[in-house]
């Protein structure tokens, strides 16, 4: 996390662009809507930070902890809407989103809601149209650390969306956390990052359950061959670097390993897998993308060409 | 690379047991059959240690930079073989292995056969077997590291096979590099070492070019993207040795993020990969499995409880 770009930090509460309602040296009034875990999370560290916190859920109860520390219940999201000028909304997908802004329209014209929402960029870009629509400011955002995080100096929270939008609500959004980045005015950036970030952190995770499940099939203990593994993904930070250098560039020069030699390494594995009769998802179907970059013609090349090959071959959408 | 067990080191080879045939102080001859760009970096290496070095390969014109070096070429495997009590063999596959090993079956009977080649467990076990019926000593070995780290420091090269052999032949292999790793007996032991680490780390790798793949579909580009991407991945360590505690004692508590969530976060990812058309390949695999585990009714445990999983609904072996 070392990109410094846009980063907000503590002193943006000079920036505040005067809104009427805003007194400067107090903390801005703030609404949460849902209250899972993460909008738990992020209630808590506004009242931490003493703003005045409402908070709405659909099942009440889930209130009470936060009610005790000082936060207002409120009885449906249009009361808790009207409260603040900020509000945010963190709920299960952007149909529990539009279940809520619908039932909070009239109340959300001429407010700030910040969604921070898990979906699509898609689901992001629609969620903003709907609101401009409405007159309702938008701002679209992904947390990208654990609950535990929230309101610490170890909290990564990406946003997208209007800057002028941000750097109003700059003060109050510093106490979700240490580390905000402002990505760009398209409400749906925060989402790409997210789920091209995800993307590659689940896929590796999954890939190590996988590799101790062919160690387990083999004898071999997920203790033993830990040390081994952790020394293998100390490289992944280079390799990110050198695909991005290459990615961008459109030139994939020099590899250590050859695209044609990962294959064939790739290819031993599958057969390990299918061998002990065990599912090959996600290696299979690596293997079989590599596979297609060597019959392409890029066998020589660094692994970064399938990035290409991905996107230029890329058929036509399918809405999820 | 932390485990420190069974590691050979400089100080190995007085623990030679004393084959008739060695001088302890001076080099033990070796014969280095199949001369890529991995076989001609270990005759080099056993060049720059001072070891009477023998090769061979398949076309003859490829050992010319080592006959240069002082190497002494072969005109057959079998010549080669004969000239040596240590042979190592390092060719594409084990079908590679058995052609060279079946035209010098006579003169490897009494001598040491190492395998360097990468294949699977399975094809290790068998060529282990095959060397056993000819009298021919066999230890198998997995390369974990390029062919520019070979004969340095920073070369990990893991051996499984009997214990003597390995231990006769150690002051030699010092010469192929600083860390090298004797598993233990099953001759197919560094081989599951390799295909469940090549698993891990080459999942991970698709999984980078996949997510530079759908931020360059929404516009992002990787250069903007792998700070992000670098932070995430430095978790990987943590949660390597997070499963290996979990699998190895069938436990899977209170993870930071429940596999139900995961899987939500990870179908996200597969709509946007569809919204825009790009092949959902191993982020598809890898989020059937984890809703397969869902469904099992483990979405509250940790993602490590798919390592069970696999192993325990594996079905019959496919020879590959």
């Amino acid at each position: 996390m070392t990109d410094e770009r846009h980063d907000a930090t503590d002193h943006d509460h000079d920036h505040l662009d005067g809104h009427p309602d805003d007194d400067r040296d107090a903390p801005e009034p703030v609404t949460v809507l849902g209250l899972g875990p993460m909008g738990t999370a992020l209630a808590g560290a506004f009242l931490d930070a003493g703003h005045p916190t409402t908070v709405w859920n659909r099942s009440p109860a889930k209130a009470d902890p936060l009610v005790e520390r000082g936060a207002r219940r409120a009885g449906t999201a249009a009361e808790a809407v009207a409260a603040s000028q900020l509000v945010i909304v963190c709920v299960i997908d952007y149909d529990a989103v539009h279940a809520i802004a619908d039932s909070a329209a009239d109340a959300l014209a001429g407010r700030t809601l910040v969604s921070l929402t898990a979906d699509t960029p898609g689901r992001a870009r629609e969620m903003a149209a709907w609101a401009a629509e409405r007159r309702v400011g938008y701002l679209d955002g992904s947390i990208m650390t654990p609950t535990t995080t929230i309101g610490g100096p170890d909290a990564v929270i990406l946003f997208s969306g209007a800057e002028a939008l941000y750097e109003r609500h700059a003060a109050a959004l510093a106490a979700l956390g240490g580390r905000r980045v402002h990505l760009g005015a398209d409400p749906g950036r925060a989402a790409a990052y997210d789920v091209a970030l995800l993307d590659m952190f689940w896929t590796a995770v999954s890939g190590i359950a996988h590799g101790f499940a062919l160690a387990a099939a083999e004898g071999v203990s997920a203790t033993d061959l830990a040390p081994f593994a952790k020394g293998l993904h100390e490289l992944l930070p280079w390799t990110i670097d050198e695909f991005a250098r290459n990615v961008d560039s459109g030139h994939h020069p020099d590899p250590v390993s050859s695209l044609r030699s990962i294959t064939a390494g790739m290819e031993h594995v599958v057969h390990a897998t299918r061998a002990r009769g065990l599912d090959d998802g996600a290696i299979g179907a690596a293997t079989a993308l590599a596979r297609r970059g060597v019959d392409a013609g890029y066998g020589a090349d660094s692994m970064s060409r399938l990035t290409e090959l991905l996107v230029r071959t890329a058929g036509s959408p399918v809405s999820g």
